[in-house]
């Protein structure tokens, strides 16, 4: 028998900040593809556009007006999924039909007035008003609920159903699955090991770079080694940090340059605006010791060989296990040797 | 405060198979959709396609030929994300980066040669047929391999790239996480009250019929208390059974009616083919107990407001947790008020 190798034979990859396993089948990505295409997002847009309803001075569905804002701007979603004054669930005891109460609130954050631009178009000073609006939102929100979600649907592929530059934060009376699920395995861990699970992995990567995409002072992207969609990355701090609103004016500085060198590369992997789910996780605002936690942002983009094929978690993958088609070592090294300028500006 | 009402306030809804929780926010059903629509399945096909590498009589990419085969046919996947003889991954220790071996395989399972047709306009006979198929190569695959993912990916918006009806079965050398997480809670139920989870779950189902989509003697469709998808639905049956290969002759003639009626509805929900994913799960062939298990199918299909508009399990839900837009009970009643009889033939 041939020696394994990891490159060519199939394998699972265990992700320690979930429990869960991923199905590695690199020679797959050989198949060729006969399923649906979708349409690249290659638009150019105006800088404002008078029926966007987050445009600058535009009405909301809600006849409400939006300021003339300059740099970011927050409002309360017109159709949150939670509400801040939920009556409670009455309590009962089957234990096959459990429920639960579920309070929190949902907010709209606009990157930007320019309804042309994407977060790796925005400057360097107006992606580092974002952070500030990301820490902002998860400290004033911190105060009342144990979890705030931060997060960016980019793309049309995504449900996004606005192309101007936005992202959305929902706060929660709750740990949702993910939170409780990467709260119990960092906390497993520290206790074995006495160390953050994501400062020890942030070291280890930084020694071996074989999945390093892009580095700096603060700062490291990886395509994880347990990564589930194709070119998935995981951004993490290079220091002790449990929470974004910690951040420092320096380390906030760093966060947008990789922030917008990450995002280049992606957008210049098929020349197109790439779509992705992001978003933000850090230590909870309950009474647990945030210790064990760091800060850090999963990007999670669908598209597997072209701007308009993608990767379908579907039949197999919802039923059984996630599965992949190319190593985190091959994602990693192709988001690599890419320019950190976007195409655009090279036109 | 008002009383707590499920149909109209957020709450959080526990799967007591996974340990996982859904976020249910009913009143989120009246946001206008302002994003991707799908191009909804209408189509009209002919019964041979003689460019389909299905079809009976024509060729695979690989040049073999099929055979003009009659009712199902089952080959092995010319690129299978498993094989039978790959190598043992090497052991290390490192927590951060950790491997498993993976051995399996995948065969495509055509339902019928008829290219135009797909599930639920077959004849019971040929279900039934297809139920045999499924049968069949449970208990062969299930000699060899401890899982046996049976599935079938309908319609381009779940990744499956040739209309002509067919599934497929990847068996696996592991038990991947959905079955190692299935297998762990209905063990622990049964601990407790000694009883399959599942078929405690099915008599309280009948009993309230809330959420039953569809049922006859032997069979229950119901959209379960803690469905993630819109109209997800679990397919149970209401006697003791661990697998596929025990089902007797009247236990698969019911199984094909009902299989049928389900999918009939489902079409009829939108007048259109209706996208889903599906797949069986069933006692592993280890050497556990099967007493626990209980035989039984997941329906998860996208659709969520008509036959283009989807609902995407994007940011939130990728970060956090999954979340619906309508009660279980709700999608239960759209679906049970349908006709059994498939659209197109009342046309
Ligand atoms: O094997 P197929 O049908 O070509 O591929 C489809 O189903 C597989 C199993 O769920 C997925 O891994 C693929 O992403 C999907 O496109
Ligand atoms: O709130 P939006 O952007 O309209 O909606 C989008 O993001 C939400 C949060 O991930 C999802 O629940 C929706 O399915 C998706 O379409």
């Amino acid at each position: 028998m041939q020696p394994f190798d990891p490159s060519e034979h199939p394998h699972r990859r265990y992700n320690p900040l979930t429990g869960q396993w991923i199905l590695v089948s690199p020679h797959r990505a050989k198949r060729p593809w006969q399923g649906q295409q979708d349409e690249p997002d290659r638009s150019t847009r105006p800088s404002h556009d008078p029926d966007c309803y987050l445009c600058p001075g535009n009405s909301r569905i809600t006849g409400e007006q939006n300021p003339n804002y300059t740099s970011t701007y927050v409002f309360g979603n017109d159709f949150a999924a939670l509400q801040a004054d939920t009556p409670d669930v009455p309590e009962h005891n089957d234990p096959l039909f459990r429920a639960s109460s579920a309070r929190g609130l949902s907010r709209v954050i606009c990157f930007s007035p320019d309804h042309s631009k994407t977060l790796p178009q925005l400057s360097l000073q107006a992606i580092r008003g974002v952070i500030d609006t990301w820490a902002e939102q998860t400290a004033e929100l911190g105060q009342t609920y144990p979890w705030v979600q931060v997060f960016e649907n980019k793309g049309a592929m995504m449900g996004c159903s606005n192309p101007h530059p936005h992202g959305q934060v929902w706060a929660n009376s709750f740990l949702p699955n993910e939170a409780a699920t990467e709260d119990h395995h960092q906390h497993e861990y520290f206790a074995q090991y006495a160390h953050p699970l994501l400062l020890d992995y942030a070291q280890k990567e930084t020694q071996s770079g074989e999945r390093t995409v892009c580095e700096n002072e603060y700062w490291l992207v990886v395509v994880p080694y347990w990564a589930a969609w194709p070119f998935e990355t995981l951004l993490l701090p290079k220091f002790k940090v449990q929470q974004l609103p910690q951040l420092t004016d320096v380390q906030r500085d760093s966060l947008a340059q990789i922030l917008k060198q990450l995002t280049c590369r992606y957008d210049n992997l098929f020349q197109c605006s790439f779509p992705y789910s992001m978003g933000w996780h850090g230590a909870p605002f309950n009474n647990t010791d945030p210790a064990p936690w760091q800060l850090h942002a999963h990007f999670y983009p669908p598209l597997l060989r072209s701007a308009s094929v993608r990767k379908f978690m579907v039949g197999y993958e919802m039923l059984a296990e996630s599965q992949r088609d190319l190593t985190a070592e091959q994602a990693a090294g192709r988001l690599r040797e890419l320019s950190d300028i976007h195409y655009s500006e090279k036109l």
